[in-house]
């Protein structure tokens, strides 16, 4: 066993005690893979014997060894190295993480998040209508396990709703799980997605994660480039094609009537299976409403995507996907599969909640006050950012796109926003085949308008400050200001 | 253009509209793949000079062919075949299925689900919590979008109760994302899993779905065959395996404490990661509770699931999984890309349901009537099922899994039992690598004594009529039964 550990390997004038120089002696072995898997150590007092040592001080390395899982004791059998395995290999079984997360800050003013303002919930009406759902003939049934399509009650609501059969829609954990229930129905590694371009980050890395190759069309005042779409459908011929039809995330623009129109044909003509995603349609500030792509589409082919989370309360997870009753019935499988079905409180809650009316009293009030919001954004954006910036002008939704001037990198300008207390979500997060150096979005709709100027104020004049320092260096003005 | 369409293909003197007669002759054509995709078609005008009829005649096929999605119509630029993309083949894209559901059933008395007893639900005491909930000052805060990893003041609750840090626990919608996410984490198709067999449909029909071979290790009284076990992990190597500690599903079998030692050893030994389902454990009706293997594994590797879902409302979808570090990192990425998070509101209910000491009075009213409703269906077994059937003695949990004497087929019998209002499910849900045609499932815990009585006295008269009629048939008595 000399092989194994020897006097030598100690050292008794170490300030580290022997036994644990024995274990590290060990430990470092079977970590480096000289000792390996299913080696029976010595016993005990026989390593003991050997090194000239008291057989705790043998006994104490052993069980430090085994507490880390490094060797496994068999009373009868002895101690075997199981340290290639006891521990898994966790950054190995796991393998690299594709996705890139936004750092966490605790800025005062945060433009990062979609989402909708929390003062402006309707908590009293809220509350009634807990009261009602559970105070209702229901309840037991509503605590019982329930269907993976969605509680039946709200699903013939929604179809009523969205003009669907039963065998046309699915209630899905919000909009997010239903991008991912379509990405697992019908995508598989190396297989083309379209998608705007920039796009919503959990689309993104949803699809990436599903081994897709994203084809990012650029996203220009009236939502996706349509000649750039076209060209992208007939040479790539992907697999699928996801748009925003109202207020895209990040950009905030709507498709126009002859847009969804050339979409669909465009989709049909080169067999991209069409995503609709319309979560934030009835967040309209302004303008009349569109029918969405799968109201035109008479074969019912086109996916639509939509969700309580915008309108109402993203803390309840419920959204809904309509789409043709094949690949209803294939999403409705894998819903099973991966979380049985949606949560029946919330679906139940967010039932009531609409029937009762609130929902539509709330969604006037939050149109209202998002319009109010909006103006205060472009407004501070026109008097506080520099010259040279360009910003979108949605009529509607939580976002809007801003355009730096060169050479400003919003990415690298996000420490400097966050040290004055403002934080946004950059344009990486966004992009996919278009790099925007410049780019960054500002979600307005969670900001009183106090703090969306005093917020775009402060961002002015990190950027202003930014611009003119590069500019006295000497680069002159940048030529992408013109 | 006379190869698209001649006269000669009309009929004028038919009694099918020459309009219709078009329609056909071109669906039938793209259908065919004879026009193929983009190919245009003479103008209106062009095509009924040609066939020498009237251009509304052909303009109205050209509608229909329009309308079903074959062709499409560029203004300016003619009608173009769209048919093969159109209608996009969702056979082909979504592949075959491989699940296999069961069959819905009207049963009067089912067997069949594995989930509480509604009329137990102590519905009084839910509106209470949900009032609660609701006039608490947190509630705009759960209406908010929350964090990936679960509800904070739920996490820490759920911490305590499992003795883990913030970082080895994340909440999830329900057990079944838990194993959704551990297989999206770790698992690549071929990948190797040994399961117990039976197992449990849902993780069953999961794992086969992502790809991975099951290799099934038998199930006995005493849980998983640990012989067959060291076996299949010393020749097979699978990347993971998953156990039941308590009152596994379908055999209500529950691993004695030396067991879960040795697996957790073996586990180490051949280097498998170790997922331990245990979301019946709380549903102990005799014996003294004993530690999770997770409780008895010192590195800390050990996957522990649990849920709300049996032991109080499965209609809310909270579960939870504690396990090391990385891994559960991970599982919070994927789970913010699958669906954000878990509903919030759902989460505090539930929080609040066990922190006012409801949730332990409603599992010490469940745990008793189990027990009941346990002893019922041993008791009816005994009495009614035939002799040379055997069925296990669970201590707790929901299910028990019986097994019918040869020649006797618990799924070609099944629908004799469903003729009289009973219904179950057969081995074939559960069974991976051994088949058990005389296996199937009876799920006691949601039915109250007398229906479980009478159901088995009726699936007790069904079994035996055919093990006479086959005994009588001159088959003899089965081997199996000695």
């Amino acid at each position: 066993m000399d092989w194994m550990i020897s006097r030598a390997d100690l050292d008794a004038n170490s300030s580290v005690p022997l036994y644990r120089q024995i274990f590290d002696h060990f430990a470092s072995s079977i970590g480096s893979g000289s000792l390996s898997n299913g080696t029976r150590l010595p016993a005990t007092r026989e390593l003991a014997g050997q090194l000239g040592l008291n057989r705790t001080t043998v006994a104490a390395a052993y069980e430090m060894l085994e507490t880390q899982g490094l060797i496994s004791g068999h009373v009868g059998r002895g101690s075997f190295v199981c340290g290639g395995a006891s521990a898994p290999d966790w950054g190995t079984l796991l393998g690299p993480t594709s996705v890139r997360s936004p750092a966490a800050s605790t800025a005062g003013i945060s433009f990062a998040t979609s989402r909708p303002a929390e003062e402006l919930f309707p908590l009293g009406e809220f509350r009634d209508t807990c009261r009602e759902v559970s105070e209702s003939g229901h309840l037991a049934t509503l605590l019982q396990l329930g269907s993976p399509s969605g509680y039946e009650p709200l699903r013939r609501y929604l179809q009523a709703e969205a003009g669907a059969t039963s065998a046309e829609l699915l209630v899905t954990s919000g909009c997010q799980q239903a991008l991912d229930l379509i990405a697992r129905a019908l995508l598989r590694p190396g297989d083309k997605v379209a998608v705007e371009d920039p796009v919503y980050p959990g689309l993104k890395n949803l699809f990436l994660r599903a081994g897709a190759r994203l084809l990012g069309v650029p996203v220009g005042a009236a939502g996706i480039d349509l000649e750039a779409l076209e060209r992208v459908l007939a040479t790539e011929r992907p697999r699928l094609l996801a748009v925003t039809s109202n207020f895209q995330n990040p950009t905030g623009a709507t498709l126009p009537l002859e847009a969804r129109q050339a979409i669909l044909r465009m989709a049909r003509e080169h067999g991209a299976v069409l995503v609709e995603n319309d979560i934030y349609g009835e967040l309209r500030y302004s303008g009349e409403a569109l029918p969405s792509i799968r109201q035109i589409d008479d074969t019912g082919n086109t996916i639509l995507l939509r969700s309580f989370s915008k309108v109402a309360f993203p803390g309840l997870r419920v959204g809904w996907v309509v789409g043709p009753p094949p690949l209803i019935a294939r999403l409705v499988e894998l819903k099973h599969l991966t979380d049985l079905h949606t949560d029946q409180l919330s679906q139940a809650v967010l039932l009531r909640f609409a029937e009762s009316g609130r929902l539509a009293r709330h969604q006037r009030s939050i149109v209202e006050a998002g319009g109010v919001r909006l103006a205060a954004a472009l407004e501070a954006c026109r008097e506080w950012l520099p010259r040279g910036t360009h910003f979108t002008h949605p009529s509607g939704g939580m976002n809007l796109w801003v355009r730096l001037p060169a050479p400003l990198d919003a990415g690298e300008l996000l420490a400097r926003a966050q040290q004055e207390n403002v934080t946004y979500l950059p344009g990486g997060y966004f992009t996919v085949s278009h790099e925007q150096p410049g780019g960054l979005r500002l979600s307005f709709a969670g900001l009183q308008p106090a703090a969306i100027r005093q917020g775009i104020q402060i961002l002015g004049g990190v950027f202003s400050r930014e611009l003119e320092r590069s500019q006295t260096m000497g680069q002159g003005p940048a030529l992408a200001m013109v």
